[in-house]
């Protein structure tokens, strides 16, 4: 995983749908969660095994834009990436586009623009205290460091 | 908390909806988890405290009959009661009907009946190994005794 | 309902925590949506009635703000209040606290801050089309008037 | 497909987890829906355009059975097979194993078994008036056909 788009591909299931006859519109935040999983599993690690370290990345901000709706049985690709980060924080970006699409790195994302968001998160203990993942995980660090451009704090 | 049902009254989500315009099937389940929380609070007590002792109550079995459906912001009666125990398990009943009720203990539930079900638990310790209530939580298990009646195993 | 915060009160349900023991961040935006709903029966009209009569209010945008993370069977006040308005959109701000509290209208919000967050909607008929309220609804649009502040457009 | 499983791949999200580190009992059902939605596309028909056509399959009995927890970021393989059906209605088995696999038919499941059920649907239209596949749907009644056995009422 380098500087581009992760997509991960899933299919809307009817217990996500409302009866607007649409996607409810506070799902579509599970699926940044799930493109967080796999880009973090796009660098050759997995967010649980961070969790099972006793390092958590729990989200401190959220936006969400809406475009068009998804529906029961499309088929939507979730674009992720990392936008900036240090040793205490992350922010994603994400894309929700309807699309059936190879897995993987992609230059730019392609598809009905559905819905896009970011998160901001940081890094903590078990005990919820703020951590520095320069200490609690320099492969880790390493990892982010050629993924793109480091924030100023 | 004695040998009734508990009567427990909330009203349908927006996100409780699917795409047919009525509660999603599943999401009846969740309130039963709710009636389950509420009946242990008639008791004097808080699953919340005991799990923090240690003490959990995983499902091991669930069934559900549907005959009608519920929809947005009808208010919603979640009527529970222990069908039957040991030291080992836990067997409730649950009654979904639409109907604006006051809290607490029922004789016979009334309103609509939408959705009847059951559930059985085991006693469980951090480590989901078995455990028995009369060891762990006399105090529970003495509650529990005024409740009804005792199965055979 | 006048320009202060409404206040809805409801509890943390098992089925919204996740493994890292305290609610799953997607769901306060659950929340959002119930205090929503209570904001506008606090008007005196159901948002239910609304889309009986094809007038719906779906999301264009949110925004959210974690600080503290709300645990299960905690007592949940749900502030909103409507930032702004027009004959076309509409935009709440809201407030989740841990308290336990009386509803309806408050003037200042009490309770540990747990998150805030806003949302932003505009009104469109059965057909996903823009609708305007002065013309689909005046009766509503009156009982908006008092709320407070209109925007420009 | 014929008379065998048919095994849908998933793996468990964040947001499917509850504060036991365990997939929240509830949300298995979840999974036995995703499985019925591929079970019918396996036929080479789509479920959503089934209920385009306005035919509609609401749940009318579920019963579900725990075995061993799921976790977090595990692969997960959803098999379903039809066990019974007539005209008017439908009753599928479902297992829920940890296991990674090949989409499509099986003979039999393999994996740890983690969960088994079993819903029972009838059909009906949008009036939720009851529904004969055989005049309803003469295709989708021949497609059944092949799949097993036919019940007697």
């Amino acid at each position: 995983m380098e500087k581009g788009w992760q997509a991960h591909q899933l299919r809307v299931r009817y217990a996500e749908t409302d009866q607007m006859g649409v996607v409810y519109h506070v799902n579509y935040m599970n699926w940044f969660e799930v493109g967080r999983t796999e880009w973090i599993r796009s660098l050759g690690i997995q967010y649980r095994s961070l969790e099972e370290q006793g390092l958590l990345l729990p989200v401190v901000e959220a936006n969400i834009q809406y475009q068009r709706p998804a529906r029961y049985d499309d088929e939507i690709a979730v674009y992720t990436r990392l936008d900036s980060w240090t040793s205490v924080r992350l922010e994603f970006q994400y894309e929700i586009r309807r699309a059936a699409l190879s897995e993987g790195l992609h230059e730019e994302p392609t598809g009905e623009l559905l819905v896009t968001g970011s998160t901001k998160h940081v890094w903590v203990n078990r005990q919820w205290r703020p951590a520095r993942i320069d200490k609690a995980s320099p492969e880790l660090f390493q990892l982010l460091e050629r993924c793109g451009r480091k924030g100023d704090r």
